[in-house]
């Protein structure tokens, strides 16, 4: 096997400002020998994700920075080629934080198993991945809705904004949904059961468009944009509000913080939280997450869509495409069959 | 009874900025007769709270607003001098959201006798009472303190800030205060065992100073301020730090909302909370929150400043001081032995 070709997408420049496909490089490498207790993954499915933004540059998060001229790494899904470890046969599935490459070698430490059966290969890396499970944690760990509740959900037609509407209106909420376009709004309303949709590129006044969507205010917001949309849902919370921070796209690519108008003592005078959080904070409930949105997943009450890119040459720019709200549902890159 | 005068302050403009003296004028009324199952009050001490500064803005918050013309209402206690109702007697120390007024007329639905042997009466308004209670609840309702973790409290030589401190110091942490004069600051650390207090008059880099003073970061950050201190201590929260909302003094006279840099992406990544609260939220908690913070004062753990104003026609002026960071410890107004 030590005579296959790798692939592997580079770091070459810390983005400043959007991404730009000279920041990345494509590089040819080679596949070192398994040793003992190693398995081979040829990756399947790379997953790209906006906060992978903040990974690029040069500054310790809650997880390292990725390095200059190493290849980046992501979520994957992958197939064991060959195994020198007992836990894992040749044709298992797997998932794993892998390189972005063909090849990838691992001790096994780190391999989850995936069930095939339940659902395709890349789901693992959308509705039953990380854009879910942050979907699934953020309300019932953090958001805890109630029935009838009003909930606006930003970044609605991104992986985690469907799966966040969804998942409020199983547990019987009003979702109103923000994205970019009339056609991503129509999926929202139609195929997905939110109430109401809102296109940010086509409003002028998010306020007003909210308050009438929201007759009764807001009283969960869970947010993966930020800026000026987050502004004007701030202003329509109602008492005992919960504000869930996924993520803020918006702000990923700034070099210096955006300013806005201070809020916090909209937080005093309607007792309302603002969490931000992490999906590995609820790492040890993962299990019962999955298995919870598979049974959704069959039952026909949650959804996913996929835009699938074709080819580890084309990662970088399905990547930067996320920054242009061009992608509509998880954006995944097909690495191999 | 009936021949007794009675003065009040009444709000007679909304102010428009930081209040003024013309803002609130002294108006002569006469005391109603007692009908059945009413009390009359004599006023011993109001509290001047910076919280009444958003309930006299025409605009409906958690409370109503303060009508024009109308007395102005705060935290009071009192002394009941005559009875037609039989859960009280002449002589019972009371504590009431009275009018700011010579003589009050209560039907007893709202008032609590006060125990003054546990503390004097002017304690009910600051260390046992509002203040008190938001330092507390901010502490055992929300931040939950661990041992050896770092606490900023923002505001911290006044009412809320003296409590919320000294509070943290009795779950075991360090406990940095930021106030406005040296005076103050010494009087943190020196009296009440503060470990470290800035003076944000005479500091030019609040990011800096904070820095030096919390070598481990911040885990948990009172606020009581808001504005440029809050921008710096957020820049310095740790993982799963919590931020308590309690006031933002530094925003209450702005017509329209300050500007400041956007901050929401930083509690994704330090999986961090901000948590506005009013101290309703809890009420069901006050007896045994007064309990144990009357045990913490005998015990000589938690000690408290009051700054008394005498006389209720100086009332406007002690509330307008509030702004002007003289004040010094829980501001009260004496208004009768």
């Amino acid at each position: 096997m030590t005579s296959l070709k790798n692939r592997q997408i580079q770091l070459a420049y810390r983005p400043e400002g959007k991404p730009q496909s000279s920041d990345f490089e494509l590089v040819e490498t080679e596949v070192p020998e398994l040793k003992d207790g190693e398995i081979l993954i040829q990756t399947l499915y790379l997953s790209v994700d906006p906060g992978m933004r903040n990974m690029m540059k040069d500054k310790k998060s809650y997880t390292s920075p990725f390095g200059l001229h190493e290849v980046l790494t992501g979520r994957s899904v992958g197939k064991v080629i060959e195994s020198k470890n007992k836990n894992f046969a040749e044709g298992d599935a797997v998932f794993e934080r892998l390189g972005w490459q063909d090849y990838s070698v691992s001790n096994g430490e780190e391999t989850k198993k995936i069930d095939l059966e339940i659902a395709p290969a890349s789901a693992y890396l959308g509705v039953l991945g990380v854009p879910g499970l942050v979907a699934y944690f953020g309300f019932t760990e953090i958001a805890l809705p109630e029935k009838g509740e009003t909930v606006v959900v930003s970044g609605a037609s991104g992986a985690v904004g469907m799966n966040a509407g969804q998942i409020a209106k199983i547990h019987g909420c009003r979702v109103v949904g923000i994205a970019g376009s009339d056609e991503k709004n129509r999926f929202l309303t139609e195929e997905l059961g939110f109430d109401a949709a809102i296109n940010y590129k086509t409003t002028k006044d998010m306020k007003a468009a909210l308050e009438k969507a929201c007759p009764d205010g807001i009283d969960i917001y869970f947010d993966n944009v930020g800026g000026e949309i987050t502004d004007a849902a701030l202003q329509l919370i109602n008492y005992h509000a919960r504000v869930v921070i996924s993520g803020q796209t918006s702000q990923y690519n700034d070099e210096k913080p955006d300013e806005g108008p201070r809020f916090l003592n909209q937080l005093v005078t309607k007792s309302a939280m603002i969490k931000g959080f992490v999906v590995y904070d609820y790492e040890d409930k993962n299990d019962e997450a999955i298995e919870q949105m598979a049974k959704w997943i069959q039952e026909g009450k949650l959804k996913y869509k996929e835009n699938i890119v074709e080819g580890l040459e084309n990662a970088p720019q399905a990547f930067i495409d996320l920054f242009d709200s061009k992608s509509f549902g998880k954006q995944v890159v097909k690495v191999s069959e």
